[in-house]
């Protein structure tokens, strides 16, 4: 099927990951969601409320074993998975232990702690290659810390930077996002062991040892107050999903932008058959870029929904809200895999044509240093009277075609108001680069210390 | 791949109809494809720009000799399935007529027109689905006009209505928002082809003649003027489905709560297996109500995202935003589905329970005629003061226990206002039962205008 | 107050018009409650339910009498701005009058008849606006008609356009938008008028007459079956005032990336101290343009929580969802008037740059018409070679700094294959701009057709 | 003008608290513009930048002489309230000052440093309300420890528990929510002071210095790198407040739930004058409860709009992307102030019914041990066996309306598997009590510990 284009055959490989694309399979839910049960029954018969016999006997069972397709037949009447699920394992098992699987569980348990394990495959791979990305990020911004570029505002040229400078902050867009990580890891990754009302009824004074090494035995946190209705993590967890594909649409929106045409200022890197047309022989598509924009779109989405379902969560356990993030989290997953790839590949690959960088600076005639003009103007005559000077000289430019530099070293009362070497020091590219290599120097900084505190973690 | 619960092998056959998961599979979009190049070459065929032989033999060519795993992993690199596709294609072809394929078409005309065929589709088995609902709520709300049971705001008692008045709104809200279709159906089943830039400028003065016949052989409407970047139609469509499911979802909110265990007035009907609990062997659970909160709770947060897509558009034909919409369009049509085959069985199957919705009638000890009772009271001591007379009489039936009737009978001074004969008829349920039947009859004459807008289209 | 940028002092003025700010105060809906209330009334007294003078007393009532403030005091404890509102309205009434007022009908009632007044002014507003900015588009189109461009996608030049073409589908855009309104109408602007639990049990035969009367003197349609509890008139609305600004947002991005420093084919229209930096004296900011995408942008978000509020309408009258609509539907409205009162300066003063539009075409030098050369090229030596060879002629091109004219000219295979003069003519405009102008006209009339659609209603 | 609920001044005071109301304030707004200027000023002129005599004189000028009408006329000019501010701020100033105010800043600068400002004071508010509010849940966990009542799942009758165990989740959603607010806090209270491109250029080697001591002087921490267009703090910061806003409603919901007639476990607090209906006299309704599920049900569509503009902060500063942010990030302050003094008067007041917790209890005659008793069993017969067992004795109880807990005791079959002892047991309420208490006991200290990781920070 392919409601999803993640799950399409035809489109899912461009749109995520061949290993996240592992990582959610019917088989590895099934492989999960008897890791769950296996984990339950080791840790029941520890503490002797199972035989031994029967963990021995699922961790020997093979999630090969399960026929997906009964299942999910299964499942459109029974209302939830593991229903079915319960039942074919139960089936493998000796009469004297099936009494005891699940005990004192409940679906939800299964399905969310199944869901967890998922997860925490996700984020592996997800925080492998987001790290990748901003290490190459780093790289892209040292090389290029002194290569001028104009900076931008509303589209608009403003005044002048470094590419190194933009490629900084992308880097710690990235790496300030991920930082977040280690705040909501124990946040996210925890076991769900505790009955259909939460209280862990069955098992007595036991409960707490056997929730803590339930988790243990999976390698996650155990929850010791029931996460059943508290679904603050699941948003928590999607809301920061989210802002890594906003981070990464960002840079992507300004490589769309500088890749435009006219502008020219990167490209992607050359892959044989990408970016092509169906139509036109000539064209070079952005299509990495093309790709992280659609990711971080469909991701917005996706939020409401989750939220939703946390407010929604009613009483113990609640009807619907809980199936609807069934729909929408683990596609967040496939979708920050793709993006993160192909950011990877722009971090690494980016083209930049640096000629072109310099000819876009020129093209406007010196009006990237009227702002500092003026502010050189300002103390001599009066900042509006700056301002409304250094307009008149920019119209000019436009009308005439002149540079703002010869008007300005042909305007007579500014020279008597700031001589010509101030103006000269003003049309010197050297400030502006100084200053986007300084805040270049800061921004990386501050991307290892992020960095640094996800390695912490 | 299971990003996607509705193409998960586990949980798409609970969440999506069978029907509905064939029309959204690859190879349906690989043979949507091909209808596509073929009707566009018998198109050209047919006004002299390409040769007949090439329409025969596309005529000819079978959707299962493309391998969709290939394909996918070709997409991956070219960043769209079509160019892939149209590669395999024309492999297929001898020399003299490769050359014609996909004339003066471009991507976005191959898979919009595609994915319209798909859609048309998808809709065709919604409305037969949506259809059905609404003809079996038309049937209980008439049978269950008079079945008196209480009025709810605020999830609070507040005055007698009837079952049927319920059911009556419900048939009336889906059949409301179904006749929209006949407006949306001509902006949305819409063929593309526009060619590159939207103009189809290789076709000269055919340009026209090639799209109406194109349309034509594929049953959709003709697009003159080009859609890539009017995405109107997308988005209305979209948010034509989520009207759908929010419709259903008030049904399965009133379902559900009235399902509740201390209301009990309904009950999902009996299906063997469904309902269960894995650790409860009592629990009957609302699931098609779960199913359909759910659905419509995931496609709420599409909604933002394919606006999105629309807004940002840019130019002839965008890099983004239109990737965007594969990720979120299909997914509605498969939530649509799964919740409007849950709502059928819930309009043909619900149980009601006619003495627990008298007996809940009784246990406010009146106070449900509270509000009647105040009105007949007003004329006679004015309103403020009729007001205030039943909250006090309110305030000692719940400090009593008495009723509401009782302590109207008892007391002096309202008998001598409006007399013993005036209180027996605010007590009657007649009133509120008539009326509920007489705005009953409105909703399913209402119901029924709106389904003949449905059949005239 | 100043949650809403909307109803800021600062920046209310930028961000919606005078005249969409007239609409949405207290004070007009204090007079739209006092209207129902009326019309109330007049209705019943027409059907001899409440004393003539009644209605005559409130038809002199000045809604400038009532104190916003005490009212929206006594709210915050009453939870809805009805109960307040009633009471100091009752106190005004002589007491033969007094128990009369607001007979039979409920806080609901009252507040939805109110609001649909409102968006009734409000869309009345926006319909003027928005056909008055069609119709500058429309002329902006035609006076461009001819007006060759470069068209684009993924932001890439990709074939020649005329400018002409580009405003034909804004309009159309805007236009096709429009043209819901007359299925939407009957739809949105319904009185509502049905007591309690939606039957209006307290007026019995009456009912029907009562609510008709009742709505037609309100300029509304009745609405027979009680809306309280379905809510697809108020999503439908605001989709489509979503759609209006996502109509707009696509025309505003297409501007702003066309006024970037390096495209500069287009500037917003002048407007003395508009488009300024508070830093920068050069700057021109495409202001208009912004605006219109933040509108969008803030627009966008707004549907999930109605949808909610569809939804989650439970029983006769729902907790919650109903006042959620209170915080989101008014903010459509002061959106989308700013929006259209930006796009109305546009379309009505875009200022244009011929000359750099055909600088910009030729700056790559002939690619542009790399599709065109393909397809001519493909009868004679196959699609695949063809794209092949031009392909290779592009990489030229980029190469050596030639044109692809020039090298196609040069190329001796190619001069066998097709001929001089039929290179001549794939690198003539002609046939690009003709099929921009035929496809213009198809949108202009389209575009007519729509308008004509909305004048018939 | 009221477009927004919350400035109305008719409902605003219903939907925002006085304190949070008098933050957002047009007056506010200049007062915080000023202080920004005014520590720029103090920390250049620390630094010789500017003269000492402008920071005096900016220290001495107020708020109040500035006209928010002429301001915001000029803004619907401008595009950005900044510049005229600056222009009527410059008016105020002697010659000798006036060039040196707002020095190497930029209106993003100025406007996004007050917008933090306003957000401090917003959050200080909203902390010391969330924190009574969790202070007064735990109170009511406490006291409800081992008051028995219903546990639910999908809104039935599952499994025993305590309201106290109820309490103790809800009190502990909302600590656990607010803890994230230290890790929050360094990301988004920080000042902004970057210039036009994020460089400061304008400061040379001084900037580093200024940017701290302008920070430390507003109580905020300095950003060395530009957030002009990195968003994420503002991501996070709503996110964290539609979070907030889902934890409430979800206690809400469960509120309204529990109070609906049928079930009538609690009772919002008395309140005179709340509750009431228009129409009915004796409705008490859950005003809290809607207007907390009104609020969040409105902030969830608020995160799409934020997650765009932090995807489309395009460059160094972008067109229409921030301007969408002011639309909606203050609404975010005003929904959750409302939600939260809703809370309070929830979590304080609440009215328990305990009988008629008992009640519901004992109403569906023991089905609620049907659990227990299946898990008792299963040991004996095997998991399969039991679980059918007890689901045809639970048939039996609805059929013949006896108890569950006679029909087992009457069971001689199952007598001779488990004992009568056994049986009696498992009808017990005290498991079930004593692990909700046990459970309640891990909520709150789970609570303590995200209160102190509050109050640490």
């Amino acid at each position: 099927m392919a409601f999803s284009s993640l799950d399409s055959g035809l489109t899912g490989p461009l749109f995520a990951t061949h290993e996240m694309r592992t990582v959610f399979t019917d088989r590895n839910w099934i492989e999960a969601m008897l890791s769950v049960e296996t984990a339950l029954a080791e840790a029941q018969a520890h503490s002797g409320l199972v035989p031994e016999k029967l963990s021995l006997i699922l961790g020997g069972i093979d999630a090969a074993d399960f026929d997906p397709a009964a299942l999910g037949e299964a499942t459109a009447i029974s209302g939830v998975p593991t229903i079915p699920f319960l039942k074919a394992l139960r089936d493998k098992l000796p009469a004297d232990c099936a009494p005891y699987l699940h005990r004192g569980a409940t679906t939800q348990d299964l399905w969310d702690s199944a869901t967890i394990l998922l997860i925490r495959q996700g984020i592996t791979l997800l925080l492998a290659q987001a790290r990748a990305v901003v290490i190459d990020l780093v790289a892209l911004a040292e090389k290029h810390r002194l290569t001028p570029c104009a900076g931008r505002s509303y589209d608009q040229h403003a005044a002048p930077v470094t590419f190194g400078y933009k490629a900084g902050l992308w880097a710690l867009g990235l790496a300030e996002t991920l930082s977040l990580w280690p705040t909501l890891e124990p946040r996210v990754l925890q076991a769900s062991l505790s009955g259909p009302v939460g209280t862990f009824a069955g098992m007595g004074d036991k409960a707490t040892a056997v929730q803590a090494d339930f988790a243990a035995r999976l390698g996650l946190m155990p929850s010791l107050a029931p996460w059943h209705n508290r679904r603050a993590g699941i948003v928590q967890l999607a809301s920061w999903l989210a802002t890594v594909l906003a981070v990464l649409a960002k840079m992507a929106g300004d490589i769309a932008h500088l890749a435009s045409t006219e502008i020219g200022e990167v490209a992607e890197p050359y892959q044989p058959g990408r970016g092509g047309s169906s139509a036109m022989p000539h064209k070079r598509n952005p299509v990495s870029a093309t790709l992280i924009v659609a990711a971080a779109q469909a991701s917005r989405g996706l939020l409401p929904g989750l939220f939703d379902a946390m407010a929604n969560a009613r009483h113990e356990r609640p009807a619907g809200a809980w199936h609807g993030e069934w729909h929408l989290l683990p596609i967040l997953f496939g979708l920050t895999s793709g993006a993160l790839r192909e950011a990877a590949s722009l971090a690494k690959g980016l083209t930049l044509d640096t000629e072109r960088m310099q000819a876009n600076l020129d093209m406007t005639r010196g009006l990237l240093f009227a702002d500092a003009l003026a502010a050189r103007l300002a103390p001599a005559i009066g900042a509006q009277a700056a301002h409304d000077k250094v307009a008149a000289l920019a119209d000019a430019v436009r009308r005439t075609g002149c540079s703002l530099h010869d008007l300005a070293m042909e305007d007579d009362a500014l020279q008597a108001q700031i001589g010509r070497e101030a103006v000269q020091t003003v049309f010197s590219l050297n400030t502006a680069r100084e200053a986007a290599a300084r805040s270049t120097t800061v921004s990386l900084s501050e991307t290892a210390r992020h960095l640094a505190l996800l390695d912490d973690a």
